[in-house]
């Protein structure tokens, strides 16, 4: 396989059916919150799913052993979309998983609009900062910070694509749970399950998994029981251990 | 004591420096949320201290020990604002607390507003429903459900009393919290600090402990660590049986 790798390339293989995916550290890598999303969204056994913000397409393709859907996956960055692309082939997935180089702002219309049974999400966690203040890689800027795409658009985005019923799974920041909630119901996507990340016990949260429902009803907020990613001795915890098993 | 007891009262005693509470089980008696939330208040040690919807007064008392501060309770209830008024006599607080029998929507104006540093508040959790669903005990109904204030009125009232870089501190139901947050948002009131209860482990959380700040920058949520109530075993966790302590 390492034929079809480019420089700084490298291919990572997680517990999920035996998916490889290409990698490149320094223009972007899939973290644990990509796997733990994977995790948490509830995936239809067929229909369409969308991957907002795909990245190098990592939560797509963790899902896709899961289920027959459609996969489509929308990337503004054009090397990033190409290892997707790439990754999508190398496990034979190029006929369930289709990538977009494309801002995700244009995906209702290029995607159908109320078409699709799930959205996920990984979206940039920080707001947009001055050049100057944000990271010199401008790969690693565009996926952390808001540059290309705000919170309120990755709601509008979602609630353009979803089915009525459909349901979108997000994975972002605690710190902005104030803003994050707001800005689905704006968008009439109700949040509905809500999971906490913590990094280890008596630690606070740095990460929040969140399913929300397309036309659902309001005050249904479901806080489901925690994880915690870390031991008192810094191990990971059974759950987090399964989830990155290399098998 | 027993000859300042209406009939059907009673005398609890809890952690809290020997704070003792008049109670009617009939009419209302604190519960877990009240002792939770005193808890999780940081109250100042001087200035002015206002619990909005005070029922029998137990959440002003339990923190009366820990400041110096004046604590107005507010309680529409006349039943409830008296057993607050005499529950505070009974503790020698009489000087501390003033306990005003009116709505709370009434407050500010009774209260000078922009004059407070801390409002405690553990509103009615549920929205209104129809008189025929509601709990027939009319005391209990008015404590539970929101007959006589909204969300949005709480929200309100704590806002107008509040000294700007004052603190709310709120209990209430976590499947509300898609309302909660931009309830307070929109009052300019940012959460800060948010602690989740679950019942027993591996069990959703049923309570939410909210501490916002008048004025407060967005996007700066803390999620703290949670409580777990009860152990496998059934048993109060050490945390809560420490605050539950009869001494």
């Amino acid at each position: 396989m390492t034929d079809r790798l480019l420089p700084g390339e490298r291919i990572d293989q997680l517990n999920s059916g035996g998916i490889e995916i290409i990698q490149n550290q320094s223009v972007f890598a899939f973290s644990l919150d990509a796997v733990l999303l994977a995790a948490f969204a509830q995936v239809p056994p067929t229909g369409r799913i969308v991957d907002l913000g795909a990245g190098n397409g990592a939560v797509g393709l963790f899902v896709a052993r899961r289920t027959q859907a459609r996969i489509d996956l929308v990337e503004i960055q054009p090397l990033l979309a190409d290892m997707a692309r790439r990754s999508a082939a190398l496990n034979g997935l190029a006929d369930q998983i289709t990538v977009h180089t494309m801002p995700m702002q244009q995906a209702p219309g290029v995607i159908a609009k109320d078409s699709v049974d799930a959205v996920l999400t990984n979206p940039p966690y920080f707001k947009n900062v001055p050049t100057s203040k944000r990271n010199p890689n401008p790969h690693l800027a565009m996926a952390r910070h808001e540059v290309a795409v705000s919170l309120a658009e990755v709601a509008a985005v979602s609630a353009a694509l979803l089915k009525f019923g459909g349901k979108l799974f997000m994975v972002h920041r605690p710190e902005r749970l104030d803003e994050i909630l707001p800005a689905l119901t704006a968008h009439g996507l109700a949040p509905k399950r809500v999971r906490f990340i913590f990094p280890k016990p008596n630690k606070e949260a740095n990460m929040v998994l969140i399913e929300a429902i397309r036309g659902g009803k309001p005050n249904g907020v479901r806080i489901v029981p925690s994880l915690i990613v870390h031991d008192t001795a810094g191990n990971y915890t059974p759950e987090v251990a399964n989830a990155l098993r290399n098998d």
